[in-house]
């Protein structure tokens, strides 16, 4: 049996690669919550697989029955995904949401196979790449359906073409980020995404949702990183991309990046590669204000000059930061921006000390590489410390959106105090920039409060607060986690009811029997 | 009445603006391929319009009865684009694709009752910008349908907003490119798009076509500065764009850029602005080979050193160029290159610098600006030799492709070879490379050829065998210059039976009785 370095079923990650809670940080918690110690329930089973022996049978001549899995423990690990919600349930011994059955393909003729068979006998197909949807892109409903299976793309990790030339890969959807990166790595190569989930998040997955990096600013959002890609409908398959860019119609491939499992599966992706960078330097910078902070990015945004990473704390995230012993800055107030810089080392001086000049001359006090490289070392942390808070009674949740400049402010506010009055006294709420471009730039809200006796509809009442929020003001729902079950009445409301036609009128035609991730994205 | 510089019905522009052919260069021609005067039918007219009365009243009611023109000169101007073949139509007197009524909506309101009696009564709506499509983009199919509308939007020419610190306008689609940029110059903002039909174009037709301009090195394809745009649809308005990007599902702004009027009328586009150059120099370099200076674009393209504008002409077009005594060079050979540098004086200096240190490092030469500024004073007057051939009797028509770089010198030989073989002996074929990224280019192939009996079916048969060459070739049939009726096969061999229902799924939806540009773009 295939299988790979799985995240635990009520955590994120491994929880051996969790740095321990130290004892300063449990006093705050203490200190601003109080301690409600919530063990996880550990002997929960999923519902009976609801299978039906002729499915199973014409499943295992599709992949093989070695790769067509009932057993409760595979079923478990792939139950929803790793959102605070999921993660709330889970914990309570809930598997209601399992599948029926996982199914490993290992190449695109298997998925085929698979997708005729789910046509065939009406179940539900959930792709499954790294399981860390925040959004419940991963919980189908089964409804109008006899089951669900859970199409697990573990198998398909392969490099299938390398164009050094062209600078581009071509990479099966199963590949995690770091496996994606080693196979690149080998011939002198990076995609250069890093999302906070890469060590467990999927080519495929980064794909279906536009995922986007810590190091956007650089290496470009994934959906700009796709020149090609090739998808599986129950009508057939699709490969779009026959130019980096062109003229000829509507650009097909953004129609698969962010459908989310929804029209069709992906089943590999051509993406521009990057040569591996010689130099990677991170700095810190301190502002006075958040707003000072933000204007400087939208100045180098807009003069051509961003690092490869530039990140913005809020005031009260920037505290936080502080009060971790392993953060760098002393005594300090006001707000941390992370810059990053990656490549050549000639390019990287060049581009540091311009943007230097400018963050400078705009008020910016450099730091230098302390703060820089403590962002760097935990860049990938942020999900573990939510499972030991969990252990403590309070939850950790995280909501994102992105609007333009001049809205910004205006953005932040609102979500901001839409988050504090939901959560009400003594929750935090934090905020970021992470993701910046000419004409605007993400906000990342980290929010945390005491859970009460029902922490689901705590979480509930407070990301619709934001979600309103963030319609009200124009913004968008979500820029890089995808809307999944979660978002999808405020997605109605961005796109408007002549969005919401078109997407259904694609669903309509290529999955006319609705057995890709039903439920999840489209209205 | 509203009016505006109109095209000339039978030739590029102004006749006026256009230089005459050097009598040097009728000798070439007359050498090349002997001289044939073909003068056009100068008193042709368009057939009578079959618009019902109660049509042409539902009309008047819906834009106000000044605005609904049946009269022949109207219509006229309203007959077709300025592809070769449309001017060779055009020249003999072949007014059989005029519409029946040309009405000028003010607003998008009036786009939204003019689709309402198009639907009520059968009516083909066929937007018209600038009028320059060189693909068969205006010729509706009025096979099921009682009529044609020409929907100008020569009315629509505001710009609805600008916010300077997202850097964005929001402009209506019947600016043409001048129009659009003195707007945006009174603000000290330039959008920077300059396509060879600049002076003529529209921004609904930018929008509606997935232009690309000269300088898209440095600005950006059309459709990578639109941020937001609304449309209409028989089926009601829809507006997106509420973030630079996001994770929101599929990116619907990406089916509307290039569909080319058969799913939505655009009413107007909020596209990402730039400050004003300060500087603008152009440079030229020669290189000993296509294959050198192909090179040397690609090592700047994914370096990150792009100049604004670079653009490299195969020895053929070279030479052509150096025959035009207003080009620059002596004695020279090989293959001429431009690039361009605007911006701030400062940034110009130190961009041309590290970009002149590459190309001479590969083994260009450098020309200096002399050869530049004659690019850029000639920059948009090829067209006008095209009507000065075809007096002659000469026909030049172009083709245009791209693909990744591995794949350019295979596409480059074999569109020029087919090209070649169906034009015969003694015809020309030049090509340049006029669009880059990182993991590909553009191939923007001239020809030139004597006039037969049916240079209809010259025409066809030279761009029928250099559209199975790109297709053959993996490559796409159009970089720049969209699908429109010309294209439609080739377009269908290249996104795929699945691809070409997902257009149709769209179409059905949107637009259920057809009226929208039928027999444009969707196969």
């Amino acid at each position: 049996m295939t299988t790979q370095n799985e995240m635990h079923p009520q955590r994120w990650g491994n929880p051996d690669h969790a740095t321990a809670l130290p004892d300063s940080a449990r006093g705050l918690i203490e200190l601003a919550f109080g301690i409600d110690e919530r063990p996880p329930v550990d002997d929960a089973l999923p519902p009976q697989s609801q299978l039906a022996g002729s499915a199973l049978v014409a499943l295992s001549s599709a992949v093989g029955s070695d790769y067509v899995l009932v057993d409760d423990q595979t079923r478990t690990l792939r139950t929803r995904g790793k959102s605070t919600p999921d993660l709330v349930k889970a914990r309570a011994g809930d598997l209601s949401d399992a599948p029926d059955v996982v199914v490993r393909p290992a190449d695109q003729s298997e998925i085929e196979a698979v997708i005729a068979v789910a046509v065939e006998h009406r179940l539900a197909v959930v792709p499954f790449g790294g399981g860390t949807s925040v959004v419940g892109g991963l919980v189908a409903d089964r409804a109008r359906l006899s089951g669900v299976i859970s199409l697990d793309l573990v198998r398909m990790k392969r490099l299938l073409a390398l164009d050094p030339e062209s600078m581009t890969a071509t990479l099966e959807p199963g590949l995690r980020g770091p496996e994606a990166e080693a196979l690149l790595a080998e011939h002198g190569f990076t995609l250069g995404h890093y999302p906070q989930s890469f060590e467990y998040a999927s080519i495929g997955g980064f794909a279906a949702t536009r995922s986007s990096g810590q190091s956007s600013a650089g290496y470009g959002r994934f959906d700009a990183l796709v020149v090609g890609l090739t998808a599986v409908t129950p009508s057939g398959p699709v490969t779009l991309g026959s130019a980096p860019a062109n003229a000829a119609g509507p650009d097909l491939r953004q129609v698969f990046l962010g459908s989310e499992g929804t029209l069709g599966v992906i089943s590999s992706v051509t993406v521009r590669i990057r040569r591996l960078p010689a130099v990677k330097q991170y700095v810190g910078w301190r502002w006075p204000s958040f707003e000072a902070g933000a204007d400087a990015m939208r100045t180098l945004a807009q003069s051509g000059l961003l690092p490869t990473v530039i990140r913005l704390s809020d005031e009260a995230e920037t505290a936080i930061n502080l009060a971790d012993p392993n953060a760098v800055g002393e005594g300090s107030s006001g707000c941390l921006m992370i810059t990053g810089f990656e490549g050549e080392a000639a390019a990287v001086s060049a581009k540091r000390t311009a943007v230097s000049e400018v963050l400078a001359g705009l008020g910016g006090t450099d730091l230098g590489e302390d703060p820089g490289q403590a962002w760097a070392n935990g860049r990938f942390h942020g999900p573990y410390l939510r499972d030991s808070l969990l252990d403590l009674g309070v939850f950790v949740e995280t909501v994102e959106t992105a609007t333009f400049w001049s809205q910004r402010d205006h953005l932040y506010t609102s979500v901001k105090t839409a988050l504090e009055t939901a959560l009400g006294s003594g929750a935090i709420v934090l905020c970021h920039i992470s993701h910046v471009y000419e004409t605007g730039c993400s906000l990342y809200f980290t929010m945390a409060a005491k859970e009460g006796d029902d922490p689901l509809a705590q979480l509930a009442q407070a990301k619709g607060a934001a979600s309103d929020a963030m319609i009200a003001a124009g913004a968008t729902i979500t820029h890089h986690h995808a809307i999944g079950i979660d978002h999808k009445p405020w997605f109605a409301r961005e796109i408007g009811p002549v969005g919401v036609q078109m997407l259904q009128s694609l669903k309509a035609s290529l999955d006319p029997t609705g057995v890709l991730n039903p439920g999840v994205l489209i209205p």
